[in-house]
């Protein structure tokens, strides 16, 4: 617990800041993993941020992200896969092993269908994602992300859709904010094993205002971080990265070279 | 499908009106059930609020809320199985067969340990409402809530806590904003037969804001209340109380002789 090798800082958590602008705060402050969101990218330009991305030494954890598989019509859901596809091609370009998968809620009222449509939506990928080395990463959303950016909501439900698949190309994410108050959250990251491709802390503030913006930084919140993390270690997950990733006002405006410390200091203490 | 006899109005759908004016514009528009609030019920005394009821000829489908077990000290967790006892006393002047049970959260990050304190509190309150013969009703609140107001969040963790007890004094609660997510939601209802004393509708908006006051009167929000109506009666609970439950700004504010009859109109048709 007592070094930042695995530290790596999701880009969310600097919302505010350009790709070059975190990369090089990483590099100040020795972090040496940067999770990129796809946004950002489309900011950057994917060629120049491979190479600010190299020429800080910093290496990518993960590539946020794929997904949003469900849609009304199969024209706009094949629409989705071939965005996909473009999203593993960015995951390659820039060395990271994995693509998160946030997998979109249904169009309408029919959450069982929008469900076949993520699974479906998969299986068009996986060849795909094969072909280029690169992991899908399924990620449980709260289920109060449901209606809107998730169906797949428990690690349960993520587990038993990656189990359909080749666990060298499909796994789990877990992220403690998603998934801390589940009463079966050590029973299903222990049945995760071997499927878990990233672990992501945060925390859970109180009280609840918008839950969208509601995650802390570690150690400000209910989250029992060090317990998840000790059964996500105990589940094969013992030398990859470890996200932070913090959507949260209060941090996006925090000079960088204030928050860089703050989280490095959090992570030790609390994760 | 084609009458009002199941519903009653939950009286937060009501929040800024008394007792007495929500118990009469059930009477003028001709909702059978109330629901009452015990911080209602302190405003109006209980035994006014039995006259009003029973002078305006409403029945009490429940009473919310007992609950809130779990607390930092043993001497706290026992003056909260005291309040219980007393939250029984007016379901039973009321003639309300249920009290609703908002378990409650941890008093610090340690959601197992409020779990423990939860199955504790039952156990103490179970003798003294059987002797009166009121029914618990353990309602699983959405995880938005798990860190505030209810460490059971999922139909199945509240329904493996109601077998440890007889189902005669202790069973489950649907409510839909609650568990309209969950992949397992029919599944659950369907092992929860014979346990189930209370279905609450209402509606899950789109986009989330506030995810406390973020309910919706049936039919604007994403919720499949008709699946999860027959489900529910497929279970057993084919007759009792259906409970329009809604804590929303905008409907606060809405003159209740406007309410009502909306609240009416999409029973009928979306419930």
């Amino acid at each position: 617990m007592d070094s930042i090798t695995r530290l790596s800082l999701n880009q969310i958590t600097t919302e505010r800041a350009s790709l070059g602008e975190t990369v090089d705060a990483c590099a100040r402050h020795g972090v040496p993993y940067v999770a990129v969101w796809r946004h950002k990218l489309a900011e950057t330009g994917v060629g120049r941020a491979v190479r600010l991305i190299r020429d800080a030494g910093i290496r990518v954890s993960s590539l946020c992200r794929g997904g949003m598989f469900p849609a009304a019509t199969a024209a706009e859901r094949a629409a989705r896969i071939e965005d996909n596809r473009r999203a593993v091609d960015d995951a390659a370009a820039l060395g990271a092993d994995v693509l998160i998968l946030v997998c979109g809620a249904a169009p309408d009222k029919d959450i069982a269908a929008a469900r076949r449509m993520v699974a479906d939506g998969i299986t068009e990928l996986v060849p795909y994602a094969q072909k280029r080395g690169i992991r899908l990463g399924i990620e449980p959303l709260h289920p109060a992300f449901a209606a809107e950016r998730s169906c797949i909501t428990t690690l349960r439900e993520a587990r038993c859709l990656a189990e359909r698949f080749d666990p060298a190309t499909v796994g789990i994410v877990a992220d403690v904010y998603h998934i801390w108050w589940d009463p079966e959250v050590f029973d299903e990251i222990a049945r995760a094993a071997g499927r878990l491709v990233g672990f992501h802390v945060s925390d859970w503030l109180v009280p609840v205002g918008n839950v969208l913006m509601n995650r802390g930084v570690m150690g400000d919140g209910v989250i029992e971080l060090r317990a998840l993390r000790a059964a996500v270690e105990q589940a094969g997950y013992a030398a990859g990265p470890i996200e932070v990733e913090i959507m949260n006002e209060a941090v996006w405006n925090t000079p960088l070279d204030t928050l860089l410390p703050l989280i490095k200091e959090r992570y030790l203490a609390c994760v």
